[in-house]
């Protein structure tokens, strides 16, 4: 296994990436500390060049040895199956997939590690020239995605990354890192939206979320799946999201009484005020709100509403909006919180809680129930030295591991009552039969596509020779996207139980070729064993 | 809810924090895209002082309006129950408070954020006033931490915050989350090395990872834990753990047959051979393995193992390391991956699997099964004008969830035979009665302590009067001290299954003095009732 033999590698560092500038950091106890990163010469940022599996770079070298580095080679991103149980995904990340490309490169910094690294001889595992290579490297490949916000489903090629092999390999990981998060943020903020129904949800996560950028992102994407607001000011500051929040119970506890706690935030924060009443007695608080803001309204100002944070929340809204309600509040809001989930908003609705507002964290931040998407990133042609382009399969025991060859693309039908079916087709053949498409898994089933059906590719052009053609989004744009995609969608392809499985399958002549590159990778197996 | 009107609000970022300087990016397409964000004229990095909730700057806004903004508070930061139903937890991530305390600030650019949101009747929500005098606030609080790497267990203060209140409480989101994560990934890492036992484990989740910071902190934490290597290797360089790869199947599929794909990496990367064999058929990719490390062993060279990605992993290591024997190659190593956990892991050793490298990935790195620790942020105390000291604590309908009051501290008690229970003490009193501990949740149940036992207490000074005064530990210093933890742990605390409860409990008069607040706290909320 190769260790460091990098002068710094056992030296603590104190940094995180969010906190590139190590050199030059402010003077402590009078001394100024230099840190034990590599000075860095940049002005911009620290570099994510080597944020990537180490076997990509290895793989590297090998090609880059065998003279095959400018080989060209496409690579697709998808999931197998959506998230959670359920019948759909929605795209998020790429965004940041675009940052990350634009910024593409290996630093001196990062040569000057990589040097360090040595295999299971002490010798350096890679050579001199090789890193010189990589210095020079600049992402230069064409790069089609799916756009955020998009409704998808398993198989379907999410990122499409087309150019040479070293490249379109090292940049696998990020790649996954970054759309496998924001996806399955986004898939769980639209199902925690859809169990909401109009009531509005706030994303509450950062303080259980998995690090300052998981928060961020979980964020990022919990707005794009649906979500109003948030309570992380640093993301409403970067990303333009609305951000919500008034008080805790330390507050309350910092009084000697619960309503002066009320009394002194509304002094305050008159035109901000959602009080928090579960620190002591949940409906005594109740009441102490009510007294708090008719004073408020005397001074011409209006509550905002109250806070449940712990107990039944069912029967302790109902009990809060009666007392609200009498007391001529009945436009105070309640806002509950408490590890909800859409599960648990379903329930509460059900039951009849009168809750319009609903406070979602760790469950969110975290998609605590499944917290990754299992996203990959599979080889799907090579071109051949002859210009001629090879179709590449990664077979598995597991049906649904076996991987999908071509130059993909998925085209969605529609009709005027919404989608009805996706076909994966590589593009090196085309759509040679638009009339039908075949279970991946099960080449069986085949569904017949309405004559009369409209459609549209999913991916679209994100970068061409390594330069952004894609034009930058607003959050707001994708969010509304996504809203409408969701309606599009059959309420049974929606549901959490045992949802309809929308219809997604290969087109007939990419089918017939993986059917035949499985049949002879098998027989070539079983004859060499 | 706050509504930013910030002018670039909506306008689409397109950066990360661990991209943070926007400005001045390279130019794309010939034009020079100087982005969306203030231009930053710090030479470091983007400010963290709004990585917060709203509520935070909401009542440091009204602390600062009462004339309290300078009130003395002491914090603690604890979780209530060890993660995974398991006995113990490690600790993790104070390396990354130290630093976001030691650069504590709000930017101008964070003021003028603040500055544009507004309350429900449209108006600011801060006054000038406040955001000057966060624009001049710097951290002078005092703070002791347990060190990372060290065994804890429910209710006991991980981190202690004692100053300003507004301070105090505004760090308490960027605390929770750095030390949430860490911990709950040092712990994972920790039982799946236990379950590992003399086996090494390697990390590779960073594809699977919450994010980019997800990845790394978890990658750190992991390493803490137990783990011997990562694949991460920005990690590598970031924090001078070791990394660990190869190649994977897209490398086997970019050849026309299998060995091929061996020959080469083994031409290229010859001290570096752990060869994948599971991309058509197992046994017959390990056949090849062999004959491929046969010709690299004439070459002088020694194959390093192989890897098993799918498949029933316990009889395909089985069979593996026989046909490896066989042939000579008694030393190569099988490393294992595919969704591994600690019970996977355990099972496959109990059924003979002969693997002696794990690598684990999403499982590991998202902590999969408890994706979040639920640490908590509660005041203990709060300083009255007159210098004296409040206790405060927070009442809830689950006795687990009441707070303990006080300025709080951990003594562990030990034997030559390892750790015999925790007492949690209150400062202001001190430890009145050394010989008997207090269960929080249940008052009928004490325990006795040895008059013989050692004792220390757990937190350590990390900062007085705002400056560090802890020393930077190496990450593996503390990895040393994590391991040597866990082995002064009793087994039955560290079993998976049902494991013994560690005993931990009040000192007696912090007891006392918790009783009777309780009572006083019930007796008046009934009678406001």
């Amino acid at each position: 296994m190769p260790r460091s033999t990098h002068p710094n590698a056992s030296v603590f560092i104190r940094v995180h990436p969010w906190f590139p500038f190590q050199t030059g950091r402010r003077a402590r106890n009078g001394k100024n500390d230099t840190g034990v990163m590599q000075p860095l010469t940049a002005t911009y940022r620290t570099s994510l060049g080597l944020l990537t599996d180490l076997y990509q770079l290895t793989m590297a070298y090998g090609y880059w040895k065998l003279g095959r580095a400018e080989q060209e080679a496409v690579f697709h991103l998808f999931f197998r199956r959506p998230p959670f149980q359920g019948g759909f995904a929605l795209t998020a990340g790429l965004a940041h997939v675009v940052d990350f490309l634009d910024r593409f490169g290996i630093d001196e910094g990062d040569r000057a590690y990589l040097a360090t690294l040595t295999g299971n001889d002490g010798k350096a595992l890679f050579e001199p020239a090789f890193l010189d290579y990589l210095g020079q490297l600049s992402f230069t490949c064409a790069v089609d995605a799916v756009p955020e916000g998009t409704v998808v489903f398993g198989d379907e090629p999410l990122v499409r990354v087309h150019g040479p092999i070293i490249q379109s390999q090292i940049v696998e990981t990020a790649l996954l890192n970054l759309v496998n998060f924001q996806t399955l943020v986004a898939t769980k903020s639209a199902r925690i939206c859809m169990a909401a129904g109009e009531d509005s949800v706030l994303e509450f996560g950062l303080r259980r979320a998995q690090g300052v950028d998981g928060a961020l992102a979980a964020t990022r994407a919990a707005y794009i799946g649906g979500a109003s607001a948030t309570s992380n000011v640093l993301a409403g500051r970067l990303f333009g999201i609305p951000v919500h929040g008034t008080h805790a119970h330390s507050w309350v506890m910092a009084f000697d009484e619960e309503i002066e706690s009320f009394e002194s935030y509304a002094a305050t924060l008159p035109n901000n005020c959602v009080f928090l009443v579960d620190t002591y007695d949940t409906i005594a608080g109740v009441h102490k709100a009510v007294e708090v803001g008719r004073r408020l309204r005397q001074r011409g100002h209006e509550m905002v509403g109250i806070r449940l944070d712990s107990g039944d929340l069912a029967y302790l809204s109902i009990e809060a909006r009666r007392v609200l309600d009498e007391a001529g509040f009945d436009k105070a809001v309640i806002v509950a919180s408490n590890d909800l989930d859409e599960q648990l908003i379903r329930d509460l609705k059900q039951q009849g809680a009168t809750v319009a507002v609903w406070g979602v964290g760790t469950k969110l931040a975290t998609a605590y129930d499944q917290p990754a998407l299992g996203g990959v990133y599979k080889l799907g042609a090579i071109r051949n030295a002859d210009g001629s382009w090879k179709h590449c399969v990664k077979l598995s025991e597991q049906v649904i591991k076996t991987s999908i060859p071509g130059i993909l693309n998925v085209r969605r039908f529609a009709t005027r009552d919404g989608l009805i079916a996706d076909m994966i087709y590589d593009e090196l053949t085309g759509v040679t039969d638009a009339t039908r498409i075949i279970d991946a898994d099960d080449p069986e089933r085949h569904k017949s596509i309405d004559a009369a059906a409209q459609h549209r590719d999913l991916l679209v052009p994100v970068a061409r020779d390594g330069h952004i053609v894609m034009e930058d989004e607003s959050l707001d744009v994708i969010r509304q996207r996504a809203a409408k995609e969701l309606t599009a969608l059959h309420p049974s392809i929606r549901r959490f139980l045992n949802p309809h499985e929308y219809p997604v399958g290969l087109e007939s002549e990419l089918h017939e070729l993986r059917s035949r590159m499985i049949h002879d990778a098998r027989t070539k197996t079983s004859e060499a064993s």
